[in-house]
C-alpha cells in the first residue's frame, strides 16, 4: 500500500512563492508526495514573519512549509538565475505568485522558462489573472474575497448590526486559489503523461477573486435571471430553517440543524413547543424560511436557559444534528480527528519539541500520510539540491556561497 | 490549442452524489472535459429544490448541473444496480457523498464496484470520513464547519456583538470538500496512469469537518505550542493592519488594506493625519496590530464623510489598495470578469434564455472555456448512456422504462 497515501510521489515542481497562496498549493503537492523545491529569498518568504514566533521562528511555517525542501538564493544575482534554469529542466511544474509580468522582469518568464523545459507545466497565481484591464493591480486576499462576493454575503442580515462585515476567519481567497493551482496542475499533468508524454507546454492561469467567484452557488444565475441581489443571512441559511448557532447560558454558542420536518417536530418537542407542530406558519422549510426570525427568537429563548454541556447532550439524545462551535482546543481534544490522523504531533527541531499539525487531506487508502518534514530553515536543502540534482561538487558550491547567490 | 482548455477529456466518472459536495466535486471535473455521468433518483437531486425557482426549475441548477449527463434511476430497483454495475466499468472513477455505509447498503459498495472495474478510483465524501467514532453522524455544512474551526473564526471580536457568529455566506465546507475530492481524484488517476495503468484500487476519503481544518493556517500548531487559543477579529486581519472594511456616507462598505509603511503613510495623508506617520504606537506593523481598534477609529471617522464612490477615486488616486464590497450585481458588470471570459450567457432551454454562469476556473491557455451545457432535465440523457455505452436497443430501453427502472 505504500504508494497510495502518496499519489504524487515522482511529480518535481519548483515553486517560485511568497505568502500564502502558491505555497498552500504546493503544500497540497508535497503532502501528497511530490517533490516540491521552494525557491526563496536568502532572507526567507516574508510569511515567515505571520503569525505567532517563538524565538523569531514561526509556528504556522512547520506547517505551511512542510514537506518541502528550501534552496535560498538571491535571484537579483544572474548566477541564481542561472541555477532555476537548470533546476526548471529536472521539473514537471512551476508554481508562481508574484505580480503578473514580475518572472519575465527576473529573466525567468515562460518563455525562458521552457528553453530548458518544453513541456513544462506552469501555474500562474494572482488576484485578477495574467490578463484583462486590472491585471496589474495589487493582490490581496481580502480583496480578492469582495470581489469574489464572498465578503458581502458574510455578515449579519441587512439592518442587524452597524459593525463592518466580517472577514472570513483565515485568508479563503489564497487558499482556494492555491487549491484550484494545484488541481489544474495535476489535470496537466495527467493530460501531458497519459500520452506518454506529448512535450507540449501547458499554462494555468487562476485568480483569486474567480477562485472565490466559482464558489458562489445560484449568487450569479439568480442575479442574471431574477434580478436578485443575494443578502446576507448571518448565522442562518437562506434557503434552510431552523438552522443558526444559538446562545447558550454560559455564553457559547450551539450549533442546530433542524430543517426537515421530522427534526423541526423533535426540536420543538424538546423546547416545549409541540403545540407548534404542524402550525401553518412553520409546516414545510418554505414557511420556516419565511418566519425564521421567528422561529430563532424562540429557540434561543429555550437554549439561553441550557449550557452548552446540557444542550449538545439535549440535541444528541433526540438525534438532532447539532455541534458546539469549536475552537483551537475543541479540535485539538476530538477523538474523530485524533482517530483519524488529522492531529499529529510532528517533532520540528526548530522548536526542540513538538508542533501540532493538522493531517494530510485528502486521505488515501487506510492508514493517514505521515506528515514527512516540517517546514525548514531557509535554505536548509541549498546543496543537497545543488548535488543531487545539478550534480554540483564542493568548490562550485563554495563560490556560489562566496558571491552571497546562495545562502 | 484544442487540448489545452480541456485537459481531463478521456475521463469517465460516475457521480453517485446528492446536494453540495460531490455535484461541486464533479462539476469541476467536466468543467474541465471530463465525462461526468450522474445518477440521480426517478425525482431527481433533491438539490434542484434549492434557491430561486422559476417554472418549478432551479436556476442554481443550470450552473451545478453543467456539463454533466444525467441518468436517472431508481436505485432500489434491482435492475438499476445492474445498470450502475455495467456502466462502472466503462468508467475510471465514481464520487459519492452518501453516509458512510449506505452504498454497501444499496448493493454497490467498493467490492462490488471493483468486481466490475478492478482499477477503479473511489471517491467518498462525507461529514466525518468513513472511519472513526463519528462516522455515522449526519453531515451537515454547517456543522462540518463549525467543527473545523471556521465558524468560531468568523465573527466579531469577542465582546463586540451580542449576535450570532455568521455563517459563511456559502456551503464553504462542502465546496472545499468538493476541491479536495476532485484534486485527489485526479492525483490517484495520474499515479494510475503514467504507469500504464498498475490496475490498483485506489480509494479518497474527505471529510468536511477535515477539509475545513486543512485551511486553518496557524490556528493548531499556535495552540499546541502556545496554549493560545486564536479569536475572531471581525473585519480585521489579526496579523495585519490597518486592514477592514470602513464604513462609507452612503452606507456601503469599502475595502482598504494599507498594512505596510509606504501604504500606511499615504493613507495618513489622505486622512488628513500626517502627524501619525512615524509615532511610536503606528510605527511597523506589529504596533499598528495592537493599536488597531483606534486606527480603524480614526479611518472610519475620515469614511463616513464621504460616499463610496470619492472613497475609492481617492484611494485609487493614492494607489492604496482598495476596493467596494461586490455584491452580484457588481460582478455581472465588472469589466475584468467580463473580458477574461468569466460572466458567461449561456443558453439554457429549461429557461428558454441565457442564464448568467461563472466561467471555468483554472483557466487553461489563452482562451475560456465554453460552458458545453447547462444543467440537464432529470434523466436528459438516458437514451444517449444507454446506447452509447451500453449498447442497448429500443426494446431494451423500453422495458427498463415501462417497469420504472428508469424515467
Amino acid at each position: 500500500m505504500d504508494g497510495d497515501g502518496f499519489p504524487l510521489r515522482g511529480l518535481r515542481v519548483l515553486e517560485i512563492g511568497h505568502f500564502v497562496a502558491a505555497p498552500f498549493a504546493t503544500r497540497l503537492l508535497a503532502d501528497l508526495g511530490a517533490d516540491v523545491i521552494k525557491i526563496e529569498p536568502l532572507t526567507g518568504d516574508p510569511v515567515r514573519q505571520w503569525g505567532e514566533q517563538v524565538d523569531g521562528k514561526s509556528i504556522w511555517w512547520s506547517l505551511h512549509g512542510r514537506n518541502k525542501r528550501s534552496l535560498a538564493c538571491n535571484l537579483k544575482d544572474p548566477k541564481a538565475i542561472e541555477l532555476i534554469l537548470r533546476l526548471v529542466r529536472e521539473c514537471d511544474a512551476v508554481v508562481e505568485n508574484f505580480r503578473p509580468g514580475q518572472l519575465v522582469r527576473l529573466g525567468i518568464g515562460p518563455d525562458v522558462l521552457r528553453r530548458e523545459r518544453p513541456d513544462l507545466i506552469i501555474a500562474h497565481i494572482s488576484g485578477f489573472g495574467q490578463t484583462g484591464p486590472y491585471r496589474d493591480r495589487a493582490a490581496f486576499g481580502v480583496i480578492g474575497e469582495a470581489i469574489g462576493g464572498l465578503r458581502h454575503l458574510t455578515n449579519q442580515a441587512p439592518g442587524r448590526t452597524d459593525l463592518p462585515p466580517v472577514r472570513v476567519g483565515v485568508s479563503i481567497g489564497d487558499s482556494l486559489a492555491g487549491l484550484y493551482a494545484a488541481f489544474g496542475l495535476v489535470s496537466a499533468l495527467w493530460q501531458r503523461d497519459r500520452t506518454a508524454g506529448d512535450a507540449k507546454p501547458r499554462t494555468i492561469d487562476v485568480a483569486l477573486t474567480e477562485s472565490v467567484l466559482s464558489l458562489m452557488e445560484g449568487m450569479l444565475p439568480e442575479y442574471g435571471r431574477l434580478g436578485k441581489v443575494r443578502q446576507p443571512t448571518g448565522g442562518g441559511i437562506p434557503t434552510a430553517a431552523p438552522t443558526n448557532a444559538y446562545p447558550s447560558a454560559d455564553g457559547a454558542y450551539v450549533l442546530i440543524a433542524a430543517n426537515s420536518e421530522p427534526l423541526f417536530a423533535k426540536l420543538m418537542g424538546l423546547i416545549g413547543r409541540p403545540d407548534l407542530i404542524g402550525v401553518a406558519r412553520f409546516s414545510g422549510n418554505q414557511q420556516r424560511v419565511q418566519n425564521s426570525v421567528e422561529l430563532d427568537e424562540l429557540i434561543g429563548q429555550w437554549s439561553r436557559r441550557h449550557d452548552s454541556e446540557t444542550l449538545i447532550e439535549l440535541l444528541t439524545g433526540e438525534d438532532i444534528p447539532n455541534s458546539r462551535v469549536y475552537t483551537a482546543a475543541d479540535i485539538a481534544h476530538d477523538p474523530q480527528y485524533r482517530e483519524r490522523g488529522m492531529i499529529l504531533d510532528v517533532h520540528d527541531e526548530a522548536f526542540d519539541g513538538p508542533i501540532l499539525h493538522p493531517g494530510v487531506v485528502p486521505r488515501f487508502g487506510d492508514e493517514p500520510n505521515a506528515i514527512r518534514w516540517p517546514g525548514p530553515a531557509i535554505g536548509a536543502h541549498n546543496e543537497e539540491i545543488l548535488r543531487g540534482l545539478l550534480s554540483m561538487d564542493d568548490q562550485e558550491i563554495f563560490v556560489l556561497r562566496e558571491k552571497g547567490v546562495i545562502s
